[in-house]
């Protein structure tokens, strides 16, 4: 092992208590969309101590808004700030953008929690909290990769482009806006919570809205009226089954085993407004997974003319049909070839802080690599410390251990990928 | 035809305008609940007019509350009283209770109604608007009724107490609060619409709450996640059942040309609060029907026990019970013998009006009829011109022509219920 490695895992180890801290901080502000702005106050103080050149600002404009990879609902992004902070190279190296969002959803029930969502809780080697794994965890991982290079003064010819971007969860308008002001790079890492498996290709997604009709009428006569929870029923019955038939036709290695590589979730049902009254009208809300061979499009068309067939064979949905309207986020799916020299640095790192070869797939969700990829031009790979399984749940906890191998894998991928002043006469 | 029901027929003949305008004035006020005390004022400035002995007061108190009957979970009756308004008789007569609820059910979605729900709106004949049918029409039929007495200088024997009552629609407080106050009778007459059905049985109801466990998870991977909206799919399908099983074994004649004696009705389901996460709760909302046979208490035990069978089947259930509550509403069910004096009475004035025989069947849903009789002990018979089919649901309307018609059954059946004091000497 080559002596910047050396002192990298030493620094690493030395910290961990400093970034177990640095973590905790994060989770504890509550970060949920509208509310980025004391997390990254938090993250832009930690990038203006190393030393980075900050570039802050608020997200919107034209620009921004006409693109047609822009989805976004929300009213205003005024005091909650988009980061990119950069660790200039000294030239002649592959630059590197190291994406991570700020942004988390909400808590769900808090009754489901054994800690307080914003506790930042550690016990047996997990920090807890709304955000541990999804994916403040990743982001003082890349924090810490950036500032083992940073104390221990290696020079790297690259530029390493730290992001900070809000609107993940709901679309990535954060990570747009930072393409759109010019960031691109010839490689990009996302550390989002995979389990530490390395995801070349990325799941998209997009969010829809389902509104079924019923007719209303007393409840102890409600064989005069039309349930529209029953015809609801019916609707989640049918893209149950259509999720099961897109699945089956995919047959991408990368996702072997994923049990539902492109899943149709369903994620609220609103429906009816009195116990003793038939209800009019139900809407469902959810989330369509888009495979990384299909285009948002061409999925939105699947799940439109699955929906027509209904509203042709029902006898209800005929006269009544159901309506699909799609809203909100919307991930574009990202695609890397598994054999781009990213993945294969990512995995000579992998290997050497792990001693075991990692787990090649495709991402079961999506990511601000469609993004970077498709809009930005940017070859992206998501990889990250997280535990996939507690994202979007109770508990979401992280395993510290986790975070710190990554941050190390990180910290060497650099040191290969952007290359180093000494390198040249060292390494080789 | 004997002189006093000549010159009721022809004074309700002249006073239809009236009649209508009336109840376009009550429709005009919006009666939810909680907001009844403008509607309520108009009855008590008619029933002023009329000469009755008012009785108007806010209903509450511990002997109210803590009636096993009592079932309720409004905050305050604050500023929304209840109303009896009597008829003194000059003695010897027996006595009957005209009883209608003034509360009316939310108006669902205001873009399927044709008109303004609050319009009072009148087109061919029929009266438009939330609570047309349910049931200001019938309160209209019983205070034309009380009128046409009154403006002929007809005397009756016994007491009419006319009954003004809030609360109906969320559990029957109003009518329960007036039995306490001392209000009983030798019979009732409750004018819900029954689309001039006579009705001695009524189906009870009465309210649940379902809570259904799911387990969160980003909807990404849903498959590390256990949808609260899917296991809500298999109670929805097991309750339906169970409403398929109760009704088999309803054998009543009177139910017979009813399609679901005894509904069970989700009115209400409410799930998850992100599209792209998998719903960790899901609570379903609804009202049962009770056979007139079977108690509010037996009724609630078959439903619970068939949670449990789901609770001690599925899987999921097994670690995360399906949990139920009976909450809100709960409407005692009624019964009255088909060939009970009341029920003659009332049968023979249908036939004078009408020229042909009622039907006589079972109410399908609940009213304050089993309140009054169980409670109250005072046979009740539920009998009114408002069409079932639009209670409770958007474009709810009632045929005037039926309105009229019920007043003049109702006024008939006065005189020969309560007697006059002319009678003995001119009608036999």
């Amino acid at each position: 092992m080559v002596k910047n490695e050396i002192r990298i895992k030493q620094w690493l180890k030395e910290n961990r208590a400093r970034g177990a801290r640095l973590l905790q901080i994060l989770v504890r502000e509550n970060s949920t969309r509208g509310n980025e702005s004391s997390t990254q106050a938090i993250i832009i103080e930690k990038c203006r101590q190393l030393g980075l050149i900050l570039d802050i600002w608020e997200i919107g404009g034209n620009k921004l808004k006409n693109h047609p990879a822009f989805c976004c609902d929300r009213k205003s992004f005024d005091g909650n700030p988009n980061l990119v902070a950069v660790l200039k190279g000294l030239g002649g190296g592959k630059s590197i953008i190291l994406n991570g969002h700020i942004d988390v959803v909400p808590v769900g029930d808090e009754m489901n929690w054994k800690h307080d969502p914003f506790s930042g809780e550690i016990e047996c080697g997990r920090l807890y909290g709304r955000g541990a794994t999804d994916m403040k965890g990743g982001n003082v991982a890349l924090l810490m990769a950036i500032e083992s290079l940073i104390a221990n003064g290696i020079k790297l010819k690259g530029d390493v482009i730290f992001q900070s971007v809000i609107e993940e969860e709901s679309g990535g308008a954060g990570t747009l806006a930072a393409v759109l002001r010019g960031y691109q790079a010839d490689g990009a890492i996302i550390p989002e919570p995979t389990n530490m498996k390395i995801f070349p290709k990325q799941q998209g997604s997009m969010w829809f809205r389902i509104t079924v009709k019923g007719r209303a009428a007393h409840g102890g006569t409600r064989y005069e009226g039309v349930s529209a929870i029953e015809k609801a029923v019916l609707v989640i019955q049918r893209l149950q089954q259509l999720e099961k038939d897109r699945n089956a036709m995919v047959s991408d290695p990368l996702f072997e085993k994923i049990p539902i590589p492109i899943p149709i979730n369903i994620g609220k049902i609103s429906s009816g407004e009195w116990p003793s009254s038939v209800p009019d009208t139900a809407i469902l809300e959810g989330r369509m997974g888009v495979s990384p061979e299909e285009t948002i499009q061409s999925a939105q068309t699947v799940m439109e003319e699955c929906l027509q067939e209904m509203n042709e064979q029902d006898e209800w949905f005929i006269k009544n049909p159901v309506q699909i309207e799609w809203f909100g986020g919307r991930w574009i799916p990202g695609s890397l070839d598994s054999d781009h020299p990213l993945i294969n640095e990512l995995t000579r790192s992998f290997i050497e802080v792990k001693g075991d070869n990692p787990t090649i797939e495709a991402s079961p969700w999506g990511t601000d690599g469609g993004i970077l990829s498709s809009v930005g031009n940017t070859p992206t790979v998501v990889f990250g410390p997280g535990i996939t399984e507690t994202a979007h749940d109770a508990n979401e906890h992280i395993v510290l251990e986790d975070m710190f191998a990554v941050s190390e894998i990180i910290a060497l991928t650099l040191l290969s990928w952007c290359g180093t002043a000494e390198a040249s006469n060292e390494n080789k």
